[in-house]
């Protein structure tokens, strides 16, 4: 049996999820959840997850939730079958992708989701963009995107001179950035500008931009 | 050479390092950054952490910073030394302490940490507290801690019937919302409050307590 995805193609942290799968070639069933239908909010889904979200997968009976824990899951199950060191055992090593995973779920991701979630997925439900709170998070990426510049003009990634998952997490709310306008936020940046750019060229990700257009569901 | 972190026994983030310090035993020795001097925006800190936040450890010429990746890499090294299980290898276990790990990280902290800044840091450095981003804040904990109450209605703690670092994590922000005046977010829901009173009466919290008193820096 496949994991099956219960979220959608579309989504974006089911993206980051799909980007881990094609990554290492894992064969994958996605079952449709309908956010415009609140499907997400109803009995079935919240027995499974009780916060109401998407993604969560079953794996042979193994139900988990969370994209970037079903992400480290994935890796320390099927990580043989495709690129190296996503994950480090070495306690060091380990420590530094660790630091690289809070800098983005802490220092990045608020202002990145914030943008897309207050310009893309608001509106779609009714509720009209709070245009300053998107400059705020806008201008907060940018002070946070200088600090990456300077971490990455020293190691090609976040946690050294390879790939982790650390890396890959940022890149679905980073193509949702640059849909929302704000693409200079990394290009004014030429470290983090390359960064971005290694990292959506990845086949993993070009699979998933293969797969569908994002939207909120 | 015991680890040494650069901080204070006073600020929320490095509370969060000294509670896992006191969880394990560990020897440490605290050198002060003061925040209201702005000494960690300045070149000789932001050497080692290039965001220019508090704490980051050296550990005999290793740095590291972000508090939860300080955390797990003091168990990862000292673990054996106190309470079990705070991190597992078992790959079912760890996947569900990186759920939990999740959930701390994005369906609590944004929340609880918001709360705590708009009320208590911004304040201290002449901004006034928007009050209704403070109850935006209050709101949305609430709802993620309707999720938080039926989960631990049915285990004694967010990954499993074993307390771990995803549970501890809550722990320094949570007292904050509390001295702010919204504990009862936390005291309404019974398998909530139940929780929170088991880990804040932890030895290695209690230690913390007794150290001095939070603010800002």
């Amino acid at each position: 049996m496949v994991p099956k995805i219960y979220g959608s193609t579309v989504a974006i942290c089911a993206r980051r999820v799909l980007f881990v799968c094609h990554e290492l070639n894992i064969l994958y069933e996605v079952i449709r959840v309908y956010i415009a239908n609140d499907d997400h909010k109803k009995p079935a889904h919240l027995e499974k997850q009780p916060f109401g979200q998407i993604p969560y997968i079953d794996d042979d009976g193994f139900i988990l939730f969370k994209s970037r824990a079903i992400c480290r899951y994935l890796v320390r199950k099927y990580g043989h079958q495709g690129t190296p060191d996503l994950l480090s055992t070495d306690i060091q090593q380990e420590a530094l992708f660790e630091q690289a995973a809070s800098i983005e779920s802490f220092n990045y991701d608020p202002n990145a989701s914030g943008i897309a979630i207050k310009r893309f997925f608001r509106p779609i439900r009714g509720i009209a963009t709070n245009e300053a709170r998107v400059q705020e998070y806008v201008e907060n990426l940018g002070e946070k995107l200088d600090a990456y510049d300077v971490v990455l003009s020293k190691q090609k990634y976040l946690a050294g001179d390879n790939a982790t998952l650390a890396d890959i997490f940022h890149v679905p709310y980073g193509m949702m950035v640059i849909k929302a306008g704000f693409g200079d936020v990394f290009e004014k940046r030429a470290n983090v500008w390359r960064w971005l750019n290694e990292l959506r060229n990845r086949p993993g990700w070009l699979a998933v931009e293969a797969l569908d257009t994002p939207q909120s569901n």
